[in-house]
């Protein structure tokens, strides 16, 4: 069996995405199911070394999962060649100079969405790692979600015929902590700390937008800051001042409208936390998390305006449930292995950090789009 | 017992609107309950005269509701004092021309939207029946939809504190006509022909929002016409070249945020044709055109982000059905005998021309937002 | 890692409530989750040491979980620096003479309800503990029933406006002993044991009420001795003296009524053992003792009177059951960890021995009601 | 075949129970059904008269069901022998008189309740009718719902073995009128105009209790005026000053216990408005207006105290649903044909003025409970 083994510093993986998605259900979940199967005798198998600032957290963590390596120690880490890719999920506002000092010290870069504050040191650290000769990847995760890739089943096999639109709604009430404890960290509701939901949310809808309808040219994007008293993980009020919803409608450059609402301030009646739906000459489809329901033409009904009586037709009767003909993978540890794949056996992988600028980018637009009220049009990067 | 008889001029009452809305729905309704009853031993009793272009489709009307009067001469029957009030439900190129005459006839002016094609049309209208010293109202029907009722009495009782935002999403698929005969008529697909979802709907999205909302200060709206080549009722091929789908974000004068689409080229997978959304600091509302489903605060639930496994909480069943409390009548009848109040006993009506001329107004800022790809303020009138 | 150990002597621990909330599913509960965490870096670990006066039972419950030191020397306990907290569910006729041992000993005080038999006695523990300088607290453990706390919560967020009313009933079956042996034991039902509802009951309903609805102000109780014989665990037939059922109605400072019914003679037709309605302005609950049902005016049916058919209106599906957005702990547990950290940061702890006194207040006022049929007001104590 | 035809003078017939229940349901549909049988070839036939103070709701009511003689002149009527029998179902503020006055004429009495505004005129116009020697009796229709009379059916054969208590919850919450009407008229919420729930309400439970459960000896009630703002008819806004919930603990010379709500500040979670739960040693009941759920001592499951987890036993689903063995009629009309047989055939009426005065007497007497806050023996009248 040939075994390539490779060292992941993971970085800010005490963190609740960093453990739970990262580490736990794709890293060790990569382990446990014997490393990624790519050829008859080989695999490739990660090893993580556990990273953080907080030595007693690395060192439960470590514990709860017999004994990972852990350090504190981020400069030593760097300088030691048994770890060769750098793995980034702490906060934002770390991330620019955590993942230059990384690409300086000539690692392989993965790292968590947004890439950075600014697009211009998204693109920077794009730069740095093509100089550097180094492999790189960001995290685009909501592309191997098993919903959205039964739309880019439907959109592959021309199920839609033309593309006419598509409404996205995503959110849920976060509670403001006043009575029972929030379901979000506060610094997600404080600008100075890197929170609102428009760097947060934009960085996804861009890259989801970009690889199923087409590239974005030009967008209005309205924002609100709805919620502005919440009370933190110690119980005490503050002022939120993150922007906390988006109202945007943007076009491709496939002529295709997406209108979207995504919200921290909105309350769920619907199948799913995100939905969306897209409309074709020749049929529409709704997708959510994991299912994906469809109407062609021919299943559609044809309605009548009467208001004086109930509705006589069902409109949630007349569409189809697909199939789930795959199992579908955890979506974070399903690029993982892509990307794993890519650094040893550099397969492409066209989710980089200049793709991680773009998402940074479409943020920054949609502040000034917002703030000066107008449509935008999205320059090439 | 007192019997105020009032003869009723019905322009274009061989339409589909007005003859099941209008006609039968309506007026005759009020004539089989025993009329309008205002007090202990007094009512009000409309006396239709059924006014058209075609004598043989008139007469076909009448012989249907057991002999109406009627006629095709316009300008006979403007002369005669039997009809004190005209009501207008022709097509909209008509509209200008027709009412004008009728104020100078002196009658009260009852009409359907759009008042007319331009603004300043319909604001030249509302001067003219100032001046005259008529009545004049334009119907309003969704305000009187059940849903939307339901709507208003949790807004007036407080039942969402401060609002945040609305979603509305309304339309159906309307066919091309190609394999199957469409559910609209043909006009409405024509720009020269009066036609066009904008002048159609934001007519009546206009007077939702403000009277639920406030007053929009500003919006943003793009349209499309998604749907380029159609089929006439005839069979015939035709290039449709009118818009066919709004996709809008309005602020109002409370600073709440309407995030809008209104479409005839979605297919529905909703609990009706309309829906509205409204989300609230203590609860949020769903409404329909007959239902509305209501979380409170103390309802909601609180989602763990997991796409791994499908969602442990049933987001629809967390909403409760509000009580129908109360019958509620026709829209469009309880707007006339409103209207009929008012001619009558000189009851307040604001929903005037003025306010028709608003919903022109809207339309016609809304073609300037969607050329110019701008946010547009909205003007007093 | 800082851990505070505290030893606590658990006097009375083979009982049922001892063994069962007390020391499995409060204090050893609490060890096995790791102590109870008050920082990053630190935790509190109770020690528990069994206390009775059977050294058999001791030995057996010692034996059960894995050998935890016990005694049957009080005196000896009491002298030893160990064990700084004692913690006290014996049979109430023998708690005041421990406590006030224990107090003088210099221990914190932690105790079973009905902290006496006396309200006097009560309020003597009260100010001895006070004077000693050590902390003091009482069980209070429904207040942390999930079913209340959702109550609390509704109340906290001003979900019901004005509160008018609250209707509580209580209690179940309990059989007499004849046919099959009783569910409670023979003593509850003897006036001179300590038996008696009023007692038991009433010290939950003070701190109930004035902890969610405001001080008792007023109030009027009926009482009852509805079984007069009953069969004990030998299966010898007896007769039953002491009160079995609490009929009562109170007004609080907020002048909200609280209709009461309490009773051992009863069988359920109810969700739960103890349902509470709440009535406000704004909407109404129902809660049992883990779950919470609630209808805001928005969702109230209109009823109409009409006993000839069957009621068209479902009165029980119009409410909706509020969701669980959070583990609730074990009730008892919840309140010992409030203790400890009392005891060892000196954090608030609101529930000390006068409240305690105050739940034996009302019983004593109780009886003077019962017995000269008159209403009582509640003086401060 | 032998037809005692009796001329019923119907005052106060136009409003909402006299016509509904009194006239409709009762007296037509006697007549309908071909009178009252009396025997193989004997029955008695009721001939109304509609009485009352509105010529043209008189005329409407008597159109609407085929010409019923109807008269606005009270004193002639009263000088016709045609009509022996007086019915009263006007507003409470005018029955004293009235009847009084029918007395004089020699008319026999059938009223709804309460008879007066106090016992002392109650007691005088059964001193009245008596000397007059007329037949008299007073409504009280709840004694004939199928829910009371299955209870009746359960104590007349032993079902309960001693009753121990009895828990009455009745009402639902009557609409303020602000955002949609009321579903009860403004008077019932002044004071001044004969309003408030314990006259109106207490009325019947004093024949409830006496009747099912025996005579009411003592018992202390207390009152409340929850709302005290709400809207009339006209949408006006006016101060609600009446009594609108009655919270009262009842003992009988039987010793049962009777622990009473009864409200129209309540919102329903019941399966009916009305539920009254029975319990005796041997078994317990619910019943509801037309049902009745029982549960004998061998089906009463033994509840254990676990609140960590849902409770194990379904306490509804432990209850089995009486059978309907008969056809119940409607209470009024039930109560009617025993009072044309108590007129014509002589056959004992216990139901007569001096049972309606005890009801007028209990309502006075909780009043005085109320105001003095203690309890009251209930004097025989």
């Amino acid at each position: 069996m040939n075994v390539h083994t490779i060292g992941v510093m993971m970085n800010g993986v005490t963190g609740r995405m960093g453990t739970n998605q990262h580490l736990v259900r794709s890293i060790l979940a990569i382990r446990e199911q014997g490393g990624v199967k790519v050829g008859d005798n080989e695999i490739i198998m990660p090893e993580p070394l556990l990273v953080g600032r907080n030595e007693n957290k690395l060192k439960r963590l470590s514990d709860e999962h017999g004994g990972l390596p852990f350090t504190a120690d981020v400069p030593g880490a760097l300088q030691d060649n048994t770890w060769p890719l750098y793995f980034d999920a702490q906060t934002t506002v770390r991330r620019y100079e955590s993942v230059k000092a990384a690409i300086a010290a000539g690692k392989h870069i993965y790292c968590e969405k947004p890439i950075a504050m600014t697009s211009a040191q998204g693109l920077g650290l794009h730069s740095l790692a093509e100089r550097a000769g180094v492999k790189h990847g960001v995290v685009q995760d909501k592309l191997w979600l098993p919903g959205l890739r039964k739309l880019k089943h439907l959109i592959d096999s021309d199920f839609f015929g033309r593309i006419l639109s598509v409404r996205v709604d995503f959110g849920y009430w976060v509670f403001t902590g006043e009575h029972e404890p929030s379901q979000r960290p506060s610094w997600n509701s404080k600008r100075a700390e890197g929170g609102g939901v428009f760097l947060d949310m934009l960085c996804h809808w861009r890259y989801v937008i970009d690889n199923l309808f087409g590239y974005i040219k030009s967008f209005t994007c309205l924002g609100a800051v709805h919620v502005t008293e919440r009370w933190d993980e110690q119980g005490r009020r503050y002022d939120s001042d993150a922007d906390d919803a988006i109202y945007a409608t943007f076009i491709t450059d496939r002529d295709i409208i997406c209108h979207l609402s995504s919200s921290w301030c909105t309350r769920v009646r619907r199948d799913d936390l995100l939905m969306m739906q897209v409309d074709g000459m020749k049929g529409s489809a709704v997708a959510g998390l994991r299912e994906c329901w469809i109407q062609p033409d021919s299943m559609t009904p044809k309605p009548v305006w009467n208001p004086d009586i109930p509705s006589p037709i069902d409109y949630r009767a007349g569409w189809a449930l697909m199939p789930t003909n795959q199992e579908y993978d955890n979506a974070f540890k399903a690029q993982w292995e892509l990307f794993l794949r890519h650094v040893v056996l550099d397969e492409p992988f066209p989710w980089n950090l200049k793709e991680g600028a773009k998402g940074v980018q479409l943020a920054e637009l949609a502040y000034e789009s917002w703030e000066k009220r107008r449509w935008m049009d999205v320059p090439e990067l």
